[in-house]
């Protein structure tokens, strides 16, 4: 064993790291899930405490000489992998001054705020004020981050969600969704309009959608051991690899939303417990982007529950929990679960219009950063898209059409396309799986997803950030993002033989 | 405003040492509470982390310094007892070097882990082995607390849980309370013996004992907007001042554990919810002792929740969540809830057993820690005591005898006594009410408990950490701890009209 004393100093530092964000998250979790109101302000006061000594953790001044010292030690092909993550980490805190990120903070939280009121009252005008400056600091920001890598000023944002993906190939994936996802979106509503779909019968008692959440996330492959299911407003995905913590709401009168819900946060979940133990503590063994990590939750709940085989299970176990009902015929539940609908909201959007909602923002944040148009331009901008993607007007509307968002009014920018490359993988992957597993579909259909689990396992959990993201999928599916599966999946889907 | 600029860096580091704290209680409370056993190993270390953290905040060298400059700084009344405080904390956290505190958890670890099958197998040879090194580690703790204080070694340990009380005051009062108590169980027996008790028919469901709790905890002031209930093992509160999580447990056969140990630590939650708003943050804000906080349980689960008043308000409570059974009237139920029965173990014994197991066990310890005795010794010293106080005898019943707490295999001596401090003080608080409102105990019976609840907030809750503790008594009730309140409560209870 060669030594590497300034890798080894790296490693330490970055162990104590994780701690303390273990810290931070489960103190997160607590926040959205369990913290009775009162305690906010104490609350918000100890995670800023925390924040700002993880800050000074990431910025502590002895890392920068270990990082050089370190690239001239001998190291393996993992250490040379955690280095690389390491020094991600590192840039990303380090780019910034403390000035900045403070000044960011407080607009964001401003801008943030004002918006709960101004979105319900369509006050866009009142909206710019804060968001103009929201946007001035984004841009600075990315100035910044982009400052030594030689990116532009979108590629430096989007590169902390999704490294090494570059505005030049979203651009050329997207123009290409752009080309047929409008006609098969017009296609798929001309076929469902001569397939009725019969809705179910309310109440779905809350006990009983969160058993039946509990089952599937049981079925699903869930820990129970190393985390669980609670409430809240917003669900999501939180606490460590260790101990996974999420949460999903509940709808009386809806019980789809709950269960569906819980089975896309079970894909995130099951992602974080399946990453590699002996790589936990260092930034190798963290999950490998956003777009991968939504890549399993969709998976898990486009890929794998909206799928016929899953259905024909899920159709059963409803009529025993909430009694037989029309609605609950597998058929009709694929109907209800594959309704393609327009609409104004990107949250309450399906699987097949969801990637122009994210394509017509990708398209406004990209040309905003990178100063092509001001934040005033947004709607215009928006409304064209709008009617160009989906053919829907918003004019004038902005509560349903650019304000619609809290990622922007927080100053989030270059987060949006994660959400539909992690739908475009998620295809890519279950092709991959159905090469590998021709009697995939009849294997879910008879409650059997080893091949699925066995294989997400093997190409993407246990590599957590073993490789970079091309390189990664490269290995998994033999080749890199390719859109043409998530077509091949929505055509089979929306209008193929139903 | 004259500057004063030490003081202010004092204040500084321990507003950021408080929000440490605050993290520190959340992880703890989530790990009791919350979370599933697989996450132990990760959250240990998360733990130990912080843990490292406040250690190294509370022996910042720079504290030296501030405290040394503060003494001259001219500070107000307030000010002056907050750096009081601060010394304290200082002292407690400085006096002991890092190697001792890393070798007392390990040896306290390692005993209690061993403790935990040693004790069902009755393995007191077993438990000696581990147990020797943890007395010879907390003596030296003993030893170099005691340092610089002119305090006996026992008394600088019981420090740290009643700051400035002392086993000569102690002796004073236990010796007294030999004197009487034998005589006082043996006689409530004898009277008990005609007194009939109807015993509850279970079940009672769960769910039910659950809304019964929070209840019972709105009826006693406990703020939900700051502070929830939930499930643990051993009960316990925790959270901070602004939100207060406190954990009962149930059993389907025995509504009366949960009914009273929620009672018993909402009366520790109602005291954390209560301290000063303006002082949170620094110690002066903390509450005062482990004594007086005893003092707020003990005086919610005996003084108040076993007084006749407030259970002629749990009988329609029970019987309309229950059903109506006989158990349920009100003269069964304070027979019940004031059931005298010696036994060996310390967390069954009733309000007037209770004192006897505290002072044996301060018996022994005190004489273990001034080395009168050692580790060998206890048992005889234990069966002695248990005969000449409880007329039981232990021989060769270690299971049941001095192996039953955990409190000594973790090396925790001083403690005891303050669970025999809190019932005197909770005894002296209702006394005190009593002259000040002669109709309480109608007010009581009529609901209101404005009397109990504003002479405690006056007294002791808004009062923190702003007096010692004996001038704290002295301002509530008139005179420092007088064990003679709790004679007399006891006498009243058992020995009264029945």
């Amino acid at each position: 064993m060669i030594a590497a004393p300034a890798y080894t100093e790296l490693c330490r530092a970055y162990l104590r790291l994780h701690r303390y964000n273990h810290l931070a998250a489960i103190v997160g979790w607590d926040r959205n899930a369990m913290m009775p109101p009162r305690g906010i302000e104490a609350r918000a006061s100890a995670e800023a405490e925390m924040n700002a000594l993880i800050h000074r953790s990431r910025t502590d001044s002895r890392l920068t000489d270990w990082l050089r010292m370190a690239e001239d030690e001998r190291l393996d092909d993992i250490q040379r992998a955690n280095l690389r993550e390491i020094r991600r980490d590192w840039r990303n805190a380090n780019a910034l001054p403390e000035s900045l990120i403070e000044a960011k903070t407080l607009a964001g939280a401003k801008c943030e705020h004002a918006w709960r009121s101004q979105r319900p009252a369509n006050d866009w005008r009142g909206f710019l004020e804060n968001f103009r400056v929201v946007v001035r600091l984004a841009r600075e920001e990315a100035q910044l981050l982009s400052g030594d890598t030689g990116l532009t000023r979108y590629d430096a944002l989007m590169d902390r969600f999704e490294p090494g993906m570059r505005s030049a190939e979203i651009d050329r994936i997207f123009d290409d969704v752009k080309q047929w996802l409008p006609d098969l979106i017009a296609r798929a509503e001309a076929k469902q309009r001569v397939e009725p779909v019969i809705a179910p019968v309310a109440p779905f008692p809350v006990a009983t959608q969160r058993e039946l959440s509990l089952a599937f996330m049981k079925l699903l492959g869930f820990d129970f051991e190393a985390g669980r299911l609670d409430e809240s407003t917003h669900p999501f995905t939180g606490g460590v690899p260790e101990d996974v913590r999420l949460t999903t709401r509940y709808r009386e009168d809806d019980f789809a939303q709950s269960l569906m819900g819980t089975i896309h946060e079970t894909g995130h979940a099951r992602y974080e417990q399946k990453l590699p133990r002996e790589w936990l503590g260092q930034p190798i063994g963290q999950a490998r982007s956003y777009g991968i990590h939504e890549s399993q939750s969709l998976s898990f709940e486009m890929q794998l529950a909206r799928s016929r085989g899953l259905i024909g299970l899920l159709a059963p176990m409803l009529a025993a929990r909430f009694g037989d009902q029309p609605a609950f015929r597998a058929d009709n539940l694929y109907r209800l679960f594959t309704r393609v609908k327009r609409g104004f909201i990107r949250v309450e959007a399906a699987e097949v219009t969801y990637p122009a909602h994210i394509i017509l923002r990708y398209d406004v944040e990209r040309a905003l950063i990178e100063g092509e148009i001001e934040a005033d331009d947004i709607p215009a901008l928006w409304d064209e898209k709008m009617q160009s993607l989906l053919g829907l007007d918003t004019r004038g509307n902005f509560r349903d059409g650019c304000m619609q968002d809290v990622h922007w009014t927080e100053g989030v920018f270059g987060y949006f396309p994660s959400y539909t490359l992690g739908a475009m993988y998620a295809a890519q992957w279950f092709a991959s799986m159905r090469r590998a597993a021709p009697d995939l579909d009849a294997r879910i259909a008879a409650g059997d997803f080893a091949p699925v689990f066995d294989w997400l396992n093997a190409n993407i959990w246990s590599q957590a950030s073993r490789w970079e993201t091309a390189e990664l999928a490269q290995r998994a599916s033999g080749e890199t993002l390719n859109a043409a599966h998530l077509r091949a999946h929505l055509e089979e889907r929306y209008l193929g033989a139903s």
